[in-house]
């Protein structure tokens, strides 16, 4: 839990590791570092906005709900230091401007904002302090919630064979990517503490690996079943009818249901189609955005070539080591989401139930969003 | 070409490099190792049956046409040294032991057998190099024409709108496949080679990296446009319209069309099935298989789980080196070949046309396979 001590509800994560913790009383956070994982368990002290805005941009942190929270926090530092009407509006700048595609970031910070404008300055950093608790507090419910709905999907399978139940991930939307149980992993992590058999297929999203590197990593620490295959392989296992469901998360949806998430999530959704593999989105309430009408318009990030052109991995030392793969003078092109389409996707999986994937749908469980 | 020198015809590809070359009346052959590539190019000599089969097993020489045609030069190999019946079956096992997917190595396996067990001992070596030669230059050939007919594609996708045309393709289906142009590469290089403007998106082809490694760095060396992508980024660049048409290779082609090919390529099927970009598969004749009803009758070959936890690039120093990407104690799948059903593809290029990819279609151009 981000303040250092889980709550005595019995409903907090009980892994060994947190991605993100406020240590009590503390006015910086402690992150795990995730560009080293799975190679090292490497913690850094994120005490100013300045540094809360590399480690977004640079993905020490990462994962749509958890940069929200970063974000949050990275305001109230900023507040520490200048809590006039200007500081707010600095802060807020360098945060926002770090990534552009999950739309938490932009929702947190604004939270944080709305909450501390009509106060005194003087009163400014410690309500953001509070707002930003209350923002990682909530996510950890948001996860858990989402699992609980997540786990009947799962119950219902299990209950039509035997054997353990074969979820598919993408990406990292694991307990790494939140303050809690992750989204999309919050249902194999119940279903697993619960004593239900899962095996988990990890696709292993090239360019950054988040599947190989993060996820993978989550599940041995946990001790859930799992097995890395390259992303091109997900299609030819759901062939095989080796896949029962799929589970991904999600880094904005549109009013209308569409889906933007890690780029290799849409060739996920076709291949799950032409298959009938249900296909499922964890879709905290947060990464929500009523005010596009589809995907089409959700902003895609651009990342750096270097992230094809090389690959991060321990070498025969042991150390972390960066290895060039391709021809000397080719060029790479780094798009780091993909839209998928809201009618290929099977439901949207939320803190208040499953959604259909449409504008009906999603208005009927969040009728307030558009208001 | 396969004997050093290209033929007077002008119709062998002009590239400065050859996967194999037989030296002028050698009785070993010359092929680059393609595990080096990109980081360096090395030659490696393959004189008997037993580094015949290892080349082929690891993947010194890799690609449907080319193994095939390493396979029939590995046998003469073996007859050079025993030339008995005894000896032409344990040559012909030990080089149809190293692959399973691809049917060419089979295929040419028999076609020597064939020509060889009636003659008296003392000529089949001698025979065994020649038909080893008519395979390599027939598939010089093939290439050429399913170039041309692929070429023909081009124009017309040319005609139709302004700007270099995008091609996507897969893996490894180049002059380092074959003994010459390559399959799915073939119509790229001749439309470069006459002017026209081209640009190939190359799906790096995780996990042993044949378009990152190698396909890249043979548009590279012919001054080809290109951009590397990642797998997963496929069907987002073709939702974004920014692919003209698909060509990738074939490892094996059922009698119904279906398609046996590098893992992945059925993922991009469906992606170009859902945005309308039109999907070709290169088929060589030797690589189709009538004799099997269906793609879900190939056998699929698993590969060593350590390529999908590992990956091999170049250090700071630029030797090649190997770096792990997972945690220590998961597990991974390599299926090494996916099969994309008949009705996902546009069209079959053979050397004698483009084929619709039914039974029907392969027998109007190939009847004599269907005898």
């Amino acid at each position: 839990m981000h303040r250092g001590e889980p709550p005595a509800t019995g409903r907090a994560d009980p892994a060994p590791y947190r991605a993100l913790r406020r240590p009590a009383g503390a006015r910086h956070l402690e992150a795990i570092d995730q560009r080293a994982l799975p190679h090292a368990v490497v913690t850094v002290r994120i005490g100013d906005t300045d540094v809360a805005a590399m480690a977004i941009r640079n993905m020490w942190v990462r994962g749509a709900p958890l940069i929200g929270a970063v974000g949050a926090y990275g305001l109230a530092m900023g507040l520490d230091r200048d809590p006039s009407d200007a500081g707010i509006a600095r802060a807020h700048a360098a945060l926002d401007a770090t990534r552009p595609t999950a739309v938490n970031l932009r929702w947190a910070l604004d939270r944080v904002r709305r909450t501390v404008a009509p106060l005194p300055p003087s009163e400014r950093a410690d309500a953001a302090w509070r707002e930003a608790d209350a923002i990682a507090t909530e996510d950890v419910e948001i996860n858990r919630t989402i699992g609980e709905h997540g786990l009947k999907l799962l119950e219902r399978i299990a209950s039509r064979g035997a054997g353990p139940i074969n979820v598919m991930t993408h990406c990292n939307a694991g307990a790494l990517a939140t303050c809690g149980w992750g989204t999309a992993t919050a249902p194999i992590f119940l279903a697993h503490a619960r004593g239900m058999p899962v095996h988990v297929w990890v696709s292993e999203t090239r360019p950054r690996l988040q599947g190989a590197n993060l996820t993978a990593w989550e599940l041995a620490q946990r001790g859930v079943p799992h097995t890395i295959i390259v992303d091109a392989a997900c299609a030819a296992l759901m062939r095989r009818k080796d896949v029962d469901v799929v589970f991904v998360g999600a880094d904005r949806v549109a009013r209308n249901g569409d889906v933007c998430n890690k780029i290799g999530t849409y060739d996920k959704a076709l291949a799950a189609r032409d298959n009938g593999v249900p296909f499922y989105v964890a879709l905290p309430s947060p990464s929500f955005d009523p005010s596009l009408a589809d995907g089409d318009a959700i902003p895609i990030e651009s990342r750096s070539a270097d992230e094809v052109l090389e690959v991060m991995g321990r070498d025969e030392y042991g150390h972390a080591t960066r290895v060039d793969i391709a021809p000397q003078n080719s060029r790479a092109l780094n798009p780091a989401f993909d839209v998928t389409p809201a009618r290929l996707v099977t439901g949207l999986l939320t803190e208040r139930g499953v959604a259909t994937p449409s504008e009906a749908g999603l208005a009927s469980l969040f009728p307030e969003r558009f208001a």
